[in-house]
């Protein structure tokens, strides 16, 4: 596959055209960026592990019967990916209180749900990607009815998935943002990608008592060096590939 | 009805225990305030027109068989309402882009949607009445799944009921906030208050083809003297409940 000219560059990645007009490069950058963009800095090796990790996980998935844009990893910080149409939304995922939800809503980190929150965040920078509900979305032509009436139940059981993945290597899934789209024959699939940048995991090894952050949260807060954090993280997931004898593309 | 002891004064209202246990005495206060409480004024009248407004809509909408909290009217600036458990939820309803869905989501004012857009606020003046969307208001315990199941219907047939009224006095119905509770017997009713304070009402007999506001947006705004437009919709509602026999409490 060729790497041809380069479509978009965004926060954390670079994606290029292919030879294959169904087929996208994915670069993984070392940039980190935090508070709506206000914060930004770039860390040696990050790129690399985000990549390895998106792959980890959805080989994970996909051997948990869900399918995602993946086509597989070329090199240590790329991947090839299907080319989809992106609906312009962070899908957000909540098992325990944190970040926004408990400054917006005046609750305590921590509190964990009796269910799981979905949330819908609008991709737009100019507005600062804000929340928003399904008639807002429909109105809004962002998708219709129908498209929500998939985006979200495939949101649940991704989010059902990714539990059973981290409690398996001891980490509790706080949170996490996903974003979907269409292919060309209007399958819709879980695409972009699923790191410690867009998640928020707890380690559960850690026995101190005090919350272990295996995520960006480490950055936006200055609680310490990103990078063993994200290293830990892909140990651990290579280590439950390997012994759940999933092939990691 | 004998009016005891004051319960709560809220921005708009105060609410007064009466000998029956299931009936509160309602006073509408002159006040009027807008932008989060940081504007504030007293209108002459206001209370007045506002009381005899909602006992007009309660009224035109029972006639609808949409039943409310609405008793009687008492007074010129009080009314008797069942006693309800309110739900602490602005239920908000827009037909045409306006006002905070505007600055939000970056859309022009007057935009139509193509079907009518529900928001739920929380009502918590410390968290500035955030958005929320249902799974928040479950996961905080504001309301259940049956509760939403219940509330978001009838939210939807009183804006179907309003639009045909105000259509009938020649307002468009923009948007408006209600609220709900229910009633010592479970029972889920529409309460509050429903005026020119909670809806944005625009006057189609205006032929300037300029948005002739009718409602609080002249004070929010610095457009206008809210009194006469308040007096015109009294005035309006008034003529059509006496053209449609309805029984005005
Ligand atoms: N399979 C795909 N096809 C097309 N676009 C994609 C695909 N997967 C992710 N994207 C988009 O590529 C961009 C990824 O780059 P990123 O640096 O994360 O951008 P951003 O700063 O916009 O989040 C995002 O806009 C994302 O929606
Ligand atoms: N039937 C009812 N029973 C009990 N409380 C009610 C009823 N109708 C309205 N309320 C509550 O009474 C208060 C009305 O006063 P208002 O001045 O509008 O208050 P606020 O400033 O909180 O909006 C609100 O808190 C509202 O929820
Ligand atoms: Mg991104
Ligand atoms: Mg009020």
């Amino acid at each position: 596959m060729e790497k041809l000219e380069k479509l978009y560059e965004g926060k954390a990645k670079q994606l290029f055209a292919t030879d294959d007009p169904e087929v996208l490069w994915v670069e993984y950058k070392n940039s980190a960026t935090a508070g709506d963009g206000e914060k930004k800095e770039d860390f040696e090796g990050k790129g690399r592990l985000n990549n390895l990790i998106t792959t980890l996980i959805f080989s994970l998935l996909k051997a948990r019967g869900i399918d995602s844009h993946l086509v597989k990893r070329v090199d240590d910080t790329a991947q090839l990916v299907r080319k989809m149409t992106m609906f312009p939304l962070e899908i957000v995922l909540r098992n325990t209180a944190a970040g926004h939800f408990c400054s917006r809503l005046g609750v305590e980190e921590g509190l964990e749900f009796k269910e799981p929150v979905l949330e819908y965040f609008l991709k737009n920078d100019d507005l600062h990607d804000p929340f928003v509900n399904d008639d807002d979305l429909v109105v809004l032509d962002v998708c219709t009815r129908e498209d929500l009436a998939e985006i979200a139940p495939l949101a649940r059981r991704i989010n059902e998935a990714l539990i059973d993945i981290f409690s398996k290597i001891d980490v509790k899934l706080v949170d996490f943002k996903i974003e979907m789209g269409r292919t060309s024959d209007g399958t819709l699939l879980l695409a972009d990608e699923i790191t410690p940048d867009s998640c928020r995991l707890w380690d559960q090894r850690d026995k101190s008592g005090k919350v272990e952050h295996l995520d960006k949260d480490l950055f936006r807060r200055d609680l310490g060096d990103i990078i063993p954090a994200y290293e830990e993280i892909e140990r651990r997931l290579a280590a439950l590939a390997e012994a759940e004898g999933v092939c990691v593309e």
